[in-house]
């Protein structure tokens, strides 16, 4: 163990059009002094990516966990993942409902089952198998936003738009191991169809960890980067040479030529070169390495 | 319209370590006649991807449709999906049950929504609203399989490689515009648990279409194929000059050696070159391009 390493840590809470809302730039940076804390003990990259995306979940600031969209029926339905880089082991929840924090649900079938991913009614029974804690608030301005979506009469291109970018979260980091791992959760975006299923439980689409590669967490539109698996294609391009900056910028620009998909990714390699990016206006995050550390609602922006 | 283009078509009936059962490949062999007349009415790539798969989903003779596995509770839960190459669109279904065609309803999610997966309750109704066939049949080997996985007291891991290839379709072709898709449908394996999702609905996973690299549809074992985000790969890798044997050769390598996962794929670009290779035993498949035309259950083996 390289206990001289140092330490990186990034973490995303959505990219979009919009500016960081109040308390979650002071959200973030608690978020990454407890991650931090938790790789200096000595834990590992894994409980580090899952306990900060659990405290985003239960912030309520966030489009995941208890503060989710919610689907056209009313009901929030979540998806996340989880992954790390040494043996490439995952774990993954698609639209799953009634449970607090949907990444722990990921790492408990990650390190429970033989599965990867688990849907639905089945992904809740197996949280609950766990005991993992019930959701139960509601998201008032989700049902604000099904309501408006029922009310223009299925104009769902135009509200589409008017969501696009949505506050999902996700975390890479390295621990003192040099092992690599990351992570990603989100409630979608209002309105959606029941059953609805993005890009953040998706391996290769909103998560990858490969220690050849690197790690990485995408947010933006998820139809659009499940299209061009982003989130593989930039531990693709990371492992075959590029910078992780480099990696994540072809891909992202690859993303906007080709299908005018807009989006951010947090991306970090073995070697601790991390990058946050984005061709939103805006991605609210923050990442720290060593002593450097900042929380920011722009990063490197692509076109 | 290139009118001279050379059609091509390559199917999977899954990869394992079993022959060809009774049936398959004279099943194979009308799937592949049927598609390429669809190629030749002009039909698009996707249609007839769509209809190849929807036969083997009907025929009962392979693990997809009514002959989907049954899950630990004795139901049904479906995964497809279907992607082309031009404008990367592409529609998934995942965990999806009372469905006869799960890869209908993945090509309807792409036509018809905004979105890309559904899971589930969602995509049941999905399917139902547009009245889509229901799945009545039941699987008696499967509620088999179920019974010996609960007699047996829980080894999963025993029973896992027991089924390891399960007999996964999935279908790749060329249309006369030049535009190639894959599409890629299963009922998982006995014993699972319910709400298991594998890699077959997973756009990057189990398949993937891109005109400037290739399409693949994957078969073998979902959890491992997940993991390395395989038909993503193969598709980079072609698009950065590999043929599309050298890329899929490269990926089932990669795969096998990183995690010990053996698969097979089938993989088209858009020259015509084709592959049919698998890390198993055997793969239940076929191809036609032009005169050349065959059905096996072993193509070129890696390893």
């Amino acid at each position: 163990m390289a206990k001289n390493r140092e330490l990186v840590i990034a973490v995303h809470g959505g990219a979009g059009f919009k500016k960081a809302k109040k308390g979650q730039l002071d959200c973030i940076e608690e978020v990454i002094r407890t991650g931090i804390s938790i790789l200096r003990d000595g834990g590992s990259g894994l409980d580090a990516v899952e306990k900060m995306i659990i405290l985003m979940e239960d912030s309520g600031l966030f489009n995941a966990g208890s503060g989710s969209h919610l689907q056209m029926d009313g009901a929030a339905r979540m998806d996340a993942s989880i992954m790390e880089g040494k043996d490439l082991m995952a774990g993954a929840v698609a639209s799953v409902s009634g449970i607090a924090n949907p990444i722990a649900c990921a790492r408990l079938i990650m390190d429970k089952s033989l599965h990867i991913m688990l849907a639905g009614e089945g992904a809740r029974r197996f949280g609950a198998h766990y005991n993992l804690r019930e959701l139960r608030s509601i998201d008032k301005e989700g049902l604000k936003a099904v309501k408006r979506s029922l009310d223009s009469g299925g104009d769902q291109a135009r509200l589409y738009k008017s969501v696009y970018g949505c506050e999902t979260v996700g975390a890479v980091a390295i621990d003192l191991e040099g092992n690599i791992a990351a992570g990603s959760s989100t409630g979608g975006f209002s309105p959606m169809l029941p059953g609805r299923v993005g890009d953040s439980p998706i391996i290769g689409g909103g998560t990858y960890a490969d220690n050849r590669g690197c790690a990485v967490s995408m947010t933006g539109l998820g139809e659009k980067i499940i299209r061009c698996s982003v989130a593989k294609e930039i531990s693709t391009f990371s492992e075959l040479g590029d910078s992780v900056s480099i990696a994540a910028g072809k891909a992202i620009m690859r993303l906007l030529k080709r299908i005018d998909g807009r989006a951010g990714a947090i991306t970090l390699n073995r070697d601790g070169e991390y990058c946050l990016i984005h061709s939103t206006d805006f991605m609210v995050g923050g990442f720290i390495k060593g002593k450097k550390m900042a929380v920011a609602d722009q990063f490197k922006r692509v076109l």
